[in-house]
């Protein structure tokens, strides 16, 4: 299946090497905002403007859109499900059945596809919280992420007076996940669940006292953590927090029979947080084409896909090899 | 929804409380091959005998079949395909192709739906074998089961003269199971993956030794493995053994880019076997039933299943609450 990228940052990159990985798609090429020319793909894949898909409905199977949640995928995600079978990661939770409706919309009269708010949460997260409580009823979630980079909080800290560079990390309590795995059913308070871990580069002279007092006051980002800041050379940062791992554990605790306990965890431990999230795209861009050619049409999102929709195998050798 | 149950053992009694604990299910009967006077379900339910089936083809929208996958599943499943929405956990692997067949033609003669295989393992271990493979092609997958009670193997060694009563239990060798979440993908044999721990309650006067001996050099059962025989008393073992729990974990790897690696594990902590793999037929129960209404016929395993179709809530309620 023909593939489009829209939007070629950390995410359409890691749509990027997903696509290369999965035999059955081919890449037709990069969409931006900005001039083609400035953009190279790692795969030496065409770049177009994005004006251009407009006159390209037919090259492409399915597009899959990189754009962000705050402004970009609201208005592109209804917008291209007129045109293609599109497929988003939008993860504005309060917004979701908002988006949904308007993609849902778009996509019924073109007689698309769009799957929405897709990657690990939401995403394989949500699938195994709705697995969980559907055998499970009356039980309980929780979700901890980390120990990973979180892209919000690194840029919050760098909108502070005298910080030139900065990186947070969420960090899970481990007393908090050991309670949790235990079935113990804890309630457990924000500060509780997870801490901040800041690596700060701080502008010649700025005054490194008043970087940390904004850091670790700021509401909503940091004020309800427990918060460490620690002051490093820009060497450093570069060496030891290149990369953006993530990762988190949904735990699921319920009870059968008279009393008997029982844990389902689903945990991920990502090196790359946006490859890792454009390789679940890349899966579920092929369920959305499969899906359309088989005349449905509309949004959905993970909870409506059958599992067997993301494998390139047939359904004999799946049910042969890995039921 | 009304749900019938055929079979009234350990599986059979997860399944009635789960049917309990699912507000939009009520348990028409238990239907049973033995004297239906000589069982008492523990709610309540009504007993019929297993013919009494025939006669109640529209008193009951989906037939939990709780029976043995050597013999009665083979014959049931597809006999009763012909009658009712069925369900089934079905579970010797190499048969699986053999038995989909027979049910898909059964169902599908009647305009019902068979699903097979379901519970844990196939069922939530082979979802999440699908997923992961799906999103990161040509990683490795490996399953450790246990801690917990093989009844296989319990009987096997209950069949050894001299042998009063015996429980083994399955246990995942924890070098092992570091290795693999370290994203190592080690080559591992049998006997580097688990250990077979073994309770036995001896006759009077019986050979201890030679009861050891046959258990740890019995093949397929225990000689490629790592055994411990223990001998208590009959007291012990209904003090310490008389649970049935079980679990594992389905651990798999796979890269992204240049050399990023993932690791993702689905891990189960069980108090009871039969009650969660009760629990989890019981959900598909829901399933069943409501593709078949929505028009669809035939076998279908958890691969073909929509998350969404697991869950009384409505698409709305899931997307705005779990997603």
């Amino acid at each position: 299946m023909k593939i489009g990228i829209l939007g070629y940052g950390n995410l359409g990159r890691g749509v990027e090497y997903a696509v290369e990985k999965n035999e059955d798609m081919e890449l037709v090429g990069v969409f931006t905002r900005r001039d083609p020319s400035s953009v190279s793909p790692r795969s030496g894949a065409k770049t177009y403007h994005v004006d251009e898909l407009e006159n390209m409905k037919d090259d492409i199977d399915v597009l899959i859109i990189c754009g962000g949640s705050a402004t970009d995928l609201p208005e592109m995600t209804p917008k291209y499900a007129k045109m293609f079978n599109v497929i988003d990661s939008f993860d504005t939770h309060a917004k979701i059945p908002e988006h949904f409706s308007n993609v849902d919309e778009a996509a019924k009269s073109a007689g698309k596809i769009g799957i929405i708010s897709c990657g690990w949460d939401p995403g394989m997260f949500s699938l195994n919280r709705l697995y969980s409580m559907s055998v499970l009823p009356g039980g309980k979630d929780y979700t901890f992420w980390g120990k990973g980079v979180s892209q919000g909080h690194s840029d919050a800290i760098r909108r502070i007076e005298g910080v030139k560079d900065a990186r947070q990390y969420t960090v899970p309590v481990p007393a908090a996940l050991d309670a949790v795995r235990s079935g113990k059913n804890p309630e457990l308070t924000t500060r509780q669940k997870h801490t901040r871990e800041c690596f700060v580069v701080a502008e010649d002279g700025a005054d490194k006292e008043a970087i940390t007092k904004a850091i670790v006051t700021m509401p909503n980002y940091f004020a309800d953590y427990d918060t460490t800041v620690t002051f490093i050379t820009e060497e450093e940062m570069k060496r030891d927090h290149s990369g953006l791992p993530h990762g988190g554990s949904v735990i699921y605790t319920g009870e059968t029979g008279e009393g008997n306990k029982h844990v389902i965890e689903y945990k991920l431990d990502l090196d790359s947080n946006p490859e890792f999230t454009g390789s679940v795209l890349a899966a579920y861009a092929r369920a959305a084409y499969r899906i359309n050619q088989a005349g449905e049409s509309g949004a959905k999102t993970v909870f409506d896909i059958a599992p067997a929709q993301l494998s390139p195998l047939s359904g004999d050798d799946i049910r042969a090899h890995y039921l």
